[in-house]
């Protein structure tokens, strides 16, 4: 398994969902290309991400993103976790552990979509500035009662996991939903560093799973390499300073 | 596995995402108790749900639906129907066919919520009455674009699995996400009677799709039944008469 070269098909300009499956790759140490990232002329861009959609390879991706490993294509984000991550040694084999993954990793899902949303309450096929009025409405109301509630849930579960030495979500030791929550909290500082200055305090394990996974020395390279890229106002965790205040 | 006793833990009032734990119980003739549902004198009701969701066994669950069977808990579900399907008869075997439902199921998961979004574009804190407004704003995007895109990628799914005859989206039998599908198709329906009556004449697979699973024997007799809660405007699927118009 350790042989499989992966190809990624994701927007090439932001983090976004692609982000998740980044992370997972790379601590995993797994060979892959990130092909829309790579130039047109060696059959990359958004173009080879656009025909493979079409091509009804496998079964048919609604959306990016999703990978491609021979000629197997597989698409959803948590979907595509749960197939890389046993593969990558980033989750036990035994079908307790991997479901319990997937919940988290379906409750971060939820979280994540809900963070998007703050910036594009009315659809993502409109201009922030064309629903700039309705954000500031829904933005308070995540940043007092939602963020709070959900990362109230994920320390619980650092908390009472006794085997997890306060820095894990699941188990003893690094698995690939710990790595999607370094990206969800890593996020959230950029979209809302105002509210998440305070916020951050209340989840002290938290603090410390983000600073052990930053501290890995794959991810730590890859944090460091221009294969990551910036967080931006095309992405799902957006700056816009007028929607980072509680009220 | 067939001597399990399944309690499903899901608000008693709604079918909401519930629904989509029920339908595969039901059709999968499994052995289960709509805990919520049954009196608190016999230790159901609501305040049951919120006792086992705080008791901490297992993994916590952030919200329902999640079930109980043996000492196991278990949330998000996509997730719950990953796990109940293969032991129900309601997916293969095999890692590859579990990976495509659950691809496909996650992709109804994110349809789902856009059309709850529909009528709670601000947040689900906030009665639909005070974001009316904006509802009105999302709704017709909703109609026009999302509806279709979504079920013309479903049409194809089922357009291009040669072994399906024409109803199931994935392999030559009856899964558990063409349950979710028939359920999805419903809700719209009920939801937007109108804009409905035009867009499911575009996808005559699916509607044959949805008539081969409301003629199954068993969900058959379960729609008749009072187990199934009928839709209202407390659940996903809602209808307000002003959001069914396109423009």
């Amino acid at each position: 398994m350790s042989d499989d070269v992966y190809e990624l098909y994701y927007w090439p300009g932001i983090q976004g969902r692609g982000e998740f499956v980044r992370l997972t790759l790379e601590e995993g140490g797994a060979s892959y290309v990130d092909v829309a990232r790579q130039p047109e002329s060696e059959g990359g861009g958004v173009k080879a991400l656009m025909r493979l959609m079409r091509e009804g390879q496998g079964l048919e991706p609604f959306a990016p993103p999703f990978i491609r490993v021979g000629d197997r294509v597989i698409a959803q984000t948590a979907n595509v976790l749960a197939f890389l991550a046993p593969r990558l040694s980033l989750i036990g084999g035994d079908a307790a552990s991997r479901l319990a993954a997937n919940q988290i990793q379906l409750t971060i899902a939820d979280f994540i979509l809900e963070a998007h949303d703050v910036h594009h309450p009315i659809g993502s096929h409109l201009y922030y500035d064309d629903q700039k009025h309705e954000a500031k409405r829904r933005a308070p109301h995540f940043l007092r009662e939602r963020i709070p509630k959900y990362l109230g849930h994920f320390e619980r579960l650092v908390a009472r996991n006794d085997a997890g030495k306060g820095v894990h979500l699941l188990g003893a030791g690094l698995t690939y939903v710990d790595l999607s929550m370094f990206q969800v909290l890593s996020g959230l500082d950029y979209a809302f560093p105002k509210a998440m200055a305070g916020i951050a305090l209340q989840f002290p394990l938290l603090g410390a799973l983000r600073d052990h996974v930053a501290g890995r020395p794959r991810t730590a390279a890859y944090l460091g390499s221009s294969r990551r890229i910036p967080f931006n106002e095309k992405g799902l965790f957006r700056h816009y300073p007028e929607l980072d205040s509680p009220d």
